[in-house]
């Protein structure tokens, strides 16, 4: 491999045009030659930048709207000849070296994601040249630097500068790493537009799914300490989440902290009122809501004392002093997840020097997330995320009781737990804490037997409380089981076979029940 | 768009020669001129196929070991010229017309994973002249076909045929799909395995991570019917899987059918007795082993007969006739899964016409499977799978009694069991049967009286069973509540700070305790 190469030829051509102009100055100063092609040409020489039009570099006219430019033996000869190995034949056809390719790419995505953008928009943006010339300089890295991204114009200019206008091999590998990143984003982008029209209709799922995901963090072991692992996010995640979080203090993530810290973010994001979420195994095992956030915190702490050690706990308010001692004098706590952190919470958490705290900052509800994963051998279930959030407004009254306010309160709190509870989950709940969680059963009946378990475990009374289920009853089974446990009133989706055996037993125990039309399965 | 477009010239220059010959032969016969470059150019010459090199059509020599050969402006605006609109301009500058391009690429994977494959070779393999040819005739489908797949010549050939030598814009489009899923590919594999270098070492996480999936279903909704689905495949699943199965019968599979499936596949792959595997809600709620396959169903069945209903069922055997009369007769199953299905078996599920029957052939346990993921919001979780499989040879005895020869078959039988519950899992069994599945609970102690609820409610008594705790306990009352339940043996991986006390408690109950030194989390 060739050490340093001396950057003497570079060709420039950019659909992101931002730092452009100091870039090329910073090169000219250097003595670099530039060609260039295009808004890029016209723009560097608006600019009083020297720089030569790749056409009269070629001799071949540039064509077909821009079509054919670069596509020329000159031009890939000279990004591609190796230099010791092909002089001669290049000295033979005139072919000048080039040294540096800068060349970024029109985002195809931001194209096609346009209102109203026809196929044949799409069609005009996709770059045939620049993928070209990216590749080939990306592979030819051992005498040729390319440039794909306006972040890198400094690093490279400083450390030009410091090398007498050479970069090392590292920097160019590095760039050609880059570089194929770049291209594969690119035509995966194209892949899955393309692919997605059928008969000249768009469907929601392409013929394949490409997806580019960038590392953030190689993780010490993955859910087991036998299984490698790294957390990888996406190219611009958007919105408050795990993957835009910054940790300000505390051990390094776990890939099982990084999942139950996502379900206990996710799961604190569906409360508009101060709330608390405590998980573990993947579970909320403890979610309350209150207007102080530290009585949020003590009354889903309460639900479940024993799986709330060595819990993951998140808040969707700033997480103040009084909570955050609240949380280290009582219990241990693998990671506290909050929108912001007060400097007094932050002095509290810090004699905990293990204790991971994650800041997410604020969340919009208007938030559209990306599709969801289910793994399986050889192959990948793609899915939209379950994002329904319901209100009082989407609830039908079945019961012959109707369910007072105090009730409507729970059971959609208790309803917005179960969305986060794998299934098959019952939630009991009341005034705004939940009372028992039954999590990840085979059969409902059993779930709502754990609840009951976990309430009595916890010391709380189910007298007067409310129930979710995150799927239909199939029998009146569970309706008969949890009235004599003491429960008032029932929010699920409804839809059964035997709806009406389940409501009449509802109704004899004089129970409000209330369906929801929407399911939440989760495993 | 253009409807019909007559093919008269083609650019032929395949990596994978298969079928070429007689492609070429076909479209010579129908008049095509082609074009030809290297290994193709030869091959298709010395079977006596005219075709013209592409260096004398251009005037210009192909150069540096073939690096440049097709970068030139009368091969790009050939096949990039827009008909009618640049017909001017091409004829001034003497470019012919290319109607189709028929160019695959160099399999990149297949040569980074070639034993003792070196950087050097791999970047030799990064083909530039081809993706540039495949992407600017895919570009330009209104006007050009453009050909990737070897599969595709039949197809192609007929519609010509047919045609008098034109092809569809609908066929020119799909072409075209295909075409930008190759290089998607292909340039995601390249940054994949380049991206895995970091200062010359080899890192098992690349920078980016670049992957594309195959849609093998549109699916009628996801894990819940307000959510959109599809399933994908890897481009080659091997081994027996989910993905590579075929369905013989019964309604379309359902998102959560395929992950069911895929969990009970998985877990009964992991027996080599003749067994049965039945889940719901991702998790086994039932599993045994025996000499017959039709006495495995009967024990699995009947550890929960509740949670069975509705449930998936899978065998690592021929799915006999006697087994799948006996499941019919007794119960609601959505999937049955077997490597092979007698005709018998067939004949028996057939009356059941909604019954989803699927074979997978025989597995082979070599099989190294692809990256596990585990999608959160903005990211993607990625690990290697947990493939760890114990044998005897690798407990380790730890309590003064030594476990029987029958407790050790069961306690590596209930161990394989716990690998495929969610966590924390708790699983007795006995005699090759499964007594009662504790599953995804939040504390493991809850988990263990999770299972002796179900082995009550089954009417299987704990006497004498063992148990597996798919990771350590963290006190000792585990251990404790197991032994007074009846439970004699226990399989658990160790490494508790609190292991001493959990040993001296197994003791005292004479109870035998073994570590496996491998935890199986799994959420």
């Amino acid at each position: 491999m060739t050490d340093k190469v001396a950057i003497r030829r570079a060709l420039i051509s950019v659909s992101d045009k931002s730092g452009i102009i100091e870039f090329a100055q910073q090169l000219c100063a250097m003595g670099v030659e530039m060609l260039s092609t295009g808004g890029t040409y016209r723009k560097l020489r608006e600019n009083g930048i020297p720089v030569i039009e790749v056409s009269s570099h070629t001799g071949f006219p540039e064509m077909m709207d821009g079509r054919v430019k670069t596509l020329h033996p000159l031009v890939h000869g000279g990004i591609l000849g190796r230099r010791g190995t092909d002089d001669t034949v290049m000295r033979k056809h005139g072919i000048a070296p080039i040294d540096m390719v800068v060349v970024n790419l029109y985002p195809f995505t931001q194209t096609v994601t346009r209102p109203g953008a026809s196929l044949e928009d799409a069609i005009d943006n996709i770059d045939i040249g620049g993928p070209t010339m990216v590749r080939a300089a990306a592979k030819n890295h051992n005498d040729v630097a390319i440039v794909v991204n306006a972040g890198d114009y400094t690093g490279i200019v400083d450390e030009m500068r410091a090398n007498e206008g050479a970069l090392s091999y590292a920097s160019r590998f590095d760039l050609a790493v880059k570089a194929f990143e770049h291209t594969a984003a690119y035509d995966g982008a194209i892949a899955n537009y393309l692919g997605s029209i059928k008969d000249s209709e768009t469907q929601r799922f392409p013929h394949t799914y490409n997806s580019q995901f960038i590392k953030k963090l190689d993780l010490r072991y993955g859910e087991n300490p036998h299984q490698q692992s790294a957390f990888y996010t996406e190219a611009k995640p958007t919105g408050a989440s795990i993957a835009t979080a910054t940790q300000l203090q505390g051990k390094a993530l776990s890939y099982n902290n990084i999942a139950d810290t996502d379900a206990a973010l996710e799961c604190v994001k569906a409360f508009d009122e101060p709330a608390c979420v405590i998980v573990k195994h993947a579970n909320p095992c403890g979610v309350a809501i209150a207007k102080e956030l530290c009585k949020a915190y003590d009354l889903a702490f309460a639900t479940d004392r024993e799986s709330a050690f060595g819990g993951i706990i998140a808040f969707n308010r700033a997480l103040d002093g009084a909570t955050a001692r609240a949380i280290v004098e009582r219990q241990f706590v693998e990671v506290i997840i909050a929108p912001s952190v007060s400097a007094e919470a932050r002095q509290a958490v810090a004699e905990k020097k293990n204790l991971r705290l994650l800041v997410c900052g604020p969340w919009d509800s208007g938030h559209v997330p990306e599709l969801d994963y289910k793994r399986v051998n050889g192959g990948l279930l793609i899915q939209e995320r379950d994002d329904v959030i319901i209100t009082a407004a989407n609830l039908t009254m079945v019961s012959r009781r109707q369910p007072s306010k105090d009730e409507i309160r729970d059971l959609l709190f208790t309803w917005k737990v179960a969305k986060f509870v794998k299934s098959n989950a019952i939630v009991y709940g009341k005034d705004g804490r939940t009372i028992g969680v039954g999590a990840g059963q085979m059969s409902r009946v059993n779930s709502a037997r754990i609840a009951a378990i976990k309430a009595e475990q916890a010391g709380l009374a189910v007298q007067g409380s409310v129930m979710a289920s995150d799927a239909f009853f199939p029998f009146r089974d569970g309706i008969d089981n949890a009235a004599a446990a003491g429960v008032r009133a029932v929010i699920q989706p409804g839809g059964s076979l035997r709806d009406e055996e389940v409501i009449a037993a509802a109704d004899e125990h004089d129970m409000a029940m209330v369906f929801t039309g929407i399911r939440h399965f989760r495993h």
